[in-house]
């Protein structure tokens, strides 16, 4: 095992040590338990906050900041988050408006933040929890009964961080969380495996010619493996799954994500997008925002994975609204 | 070889196609020789263009836009571009002013830029040229006579494409640009070997507890290969080189920029970040800025690279100052 690395054990805690150095303007680390929060929290808002296992890097604890989220408790790698990580993290960030939970669908995740959720509601702090299961790849896996959190949660962090940004209710940003996932759809794949610190080895082996369609973001089995296929290829078997689920029509308005998932160049992002692109715009499906680039990794691994949210004029609006976070900025 | 491509000839065309779909309101592609051109251009300022082989994304492509490149002139992948295209695009962009080409020093670059400014003299429009050569881990080199230009490129072009913004004549914004790469110091690892896709093969090999120190971005030998160390280890390595060479001092304010080889996790970049922290700091060495991402890459080769640039007031206001590229974005 090759990383730029010290002591496995310390991988968690040296990585938010040094994002906590680089950001000092955005964020800061709980003093007690493993969390990031914004800089200026608590602020009279919802508060948004997120969390899983670490490893997928911007995503979450790069996402904290103006217009996303408040605070982001991240696991050790590809391992949930404790409770107390996600009550301690409200509150230290509760303006008073409340706290959503936004929830990658895997099962340890949802137990320990419905933990933290019954402890908030016992101490009469309002608490929302919004579960993502965005992933079309498969129905129940290694982690999780029902479909997996992928990529759709970037872009809910985003949308309705921005909401929240704006005053609105815990109701209201709720329901936007629930909107943003009920129109959102994704799927991955994987060139190559990737390496937990602490297991030293790939955590799943592909032949030198092969890829995985459907892969989960901790390299849970997905579809089929095959033989690698060019990207216009892969393009079409992601996209026609993903857009056959909602289903996507003729006329609809997306946000299309193509997301690296950590060792792919930036430059063959663009290739899937540019093969995405002519492959939505033959099924009339118009691309009016998109994000391109690595958001939501799985370590090293090579590969990416298409997200399509259908937008509408509120969406587009908050997608557009300032950001700043260490992982995710514009307007400021 | 794995890849998301489709032709392995299509793979710089393809990408700069989906570059310019996904940023039609920053770039746009030369209708007739290989170049990304801001959207807005011409104008009334002096035109920023660089330009160099391919892989090495974000870089220099991702970087056309508001306050940093007017053009970029992206060859096949670690080749040189040729004069036509740096002709091409900087008569495409210039608004009068004059153009500064900002040239890495590689030998096929550094004489196909000159070719192009010949021929831009001979056509009475004012052309300068600065050669970025910040890298010390080598002297000389593969493709190379005198030090690589390597992470301090990425800092000159959002510094002195600020300058130019504010509408610098040709001779400050020349002077600024030799200021940065008087004051800029770099110095690259490798865990891991990069593909180049015409190749099908890895362009070195690196045993499986080895890493080669002093790297160059197209994978060109560095000053030794040993076995993987620590990241604690390799930031002392690095760091002490540039630290020395420069050198800085206790009491200089830089801008610390840990860049990432393309294929390792963001999060291993932020440990080499908190300890590139802690290192300076033993030294009386201010971070002022930073910077932690995937900028200056080499396809999906895992590594890092370390760049100090020693800053002075002004060149504090220009890195500050708004951008809006595909690659870099803040302030607006």
């Amino acid at each position: 095992m090759k990383k730029l690395i010290n002591e496995v054990e310390k991988v968690v805690e040296e990585s938010l040590q040094g994002l906590a150095k680089a950001h000092p303007d955005l964020v800061k680390l709980h003093p007690s338990v493993r969390a990031v929060l914004r800089v200026d929290s608590p602020k009279e808002k919802v508060a948004v906050i997120s969390g899983g296992g670490s490893g997928h890097e911007p995503m979450h604890t790069g996402f904290v900041g103006f217009g996303m989220l408040d605070a982001a408790c991240p696991g050790e790698i590809f391992t949930s988050p404790t409770p107390d990580q996600m009550y301690e993290a409200a509150k230290a960030v509760n303006g008073g408006k409340g706290v959503l939970y936004i929830v990658k669908n895997y099962s340890g995740d949802i137990m320990n933040f419905q933990m933290a959720a019954d402890m908030l509601a016992g101490e009469g702090i309002p608490v929302e929890q919004v579960i993502i299961n965005d992933d079309v790849a498969v129905e129940d896996s290694l982690y999780t009964a029902g479909r997996r959190g992928v990529g759709g949660t970037v872009l809910a962090e985003k949308i309705v961080g921005a909401k929240a940004e704006e005053g609105a209710s815990l109701e209201e940003v709720k329901k936007l969380c629930e909107r943003v996932n009920a129109n959102v759809r994704s799927m991955g794949m994987a060139l190559t495996s990737c390496t937990v610190p602490a297991a030293g080895k790939p955590t799943f082996e592909l032949g030198p010619d092969e890829m995985e369609i459907g892969i989960g973001i901790h390299g849970e089995p997905g579809r089929q493996r095959m033989k690698v296929k060019t990207a216009r290829e892969i393009v079409e078997m992601l996209a026609t799954t993903v857009v056959e689920d909602l289903p996507f029509k003729a006329g609809d308005e997306v946000l299309a994500f193509v997301n690296g998932m950590g060792g792919t160049p930036l430059s063959e992002l663009y290739i899937v997008y540019n093969d995405l692109s002519d492959f939505l715009e033959k099924k009339g499906i118009k691309i009016v925002r998109n994000l391109v680039g690595n958001y939501i990794t799985s370590l090293e691994m090579q590969g990416c994975s298409i997200t399509l949210l259908r937008l509408d004029e509120e969406m587009k609006r908050l997608w557009d609204a300032p950001v700043c976070t260490p992982g995710l900025r514009w307007g400021m």
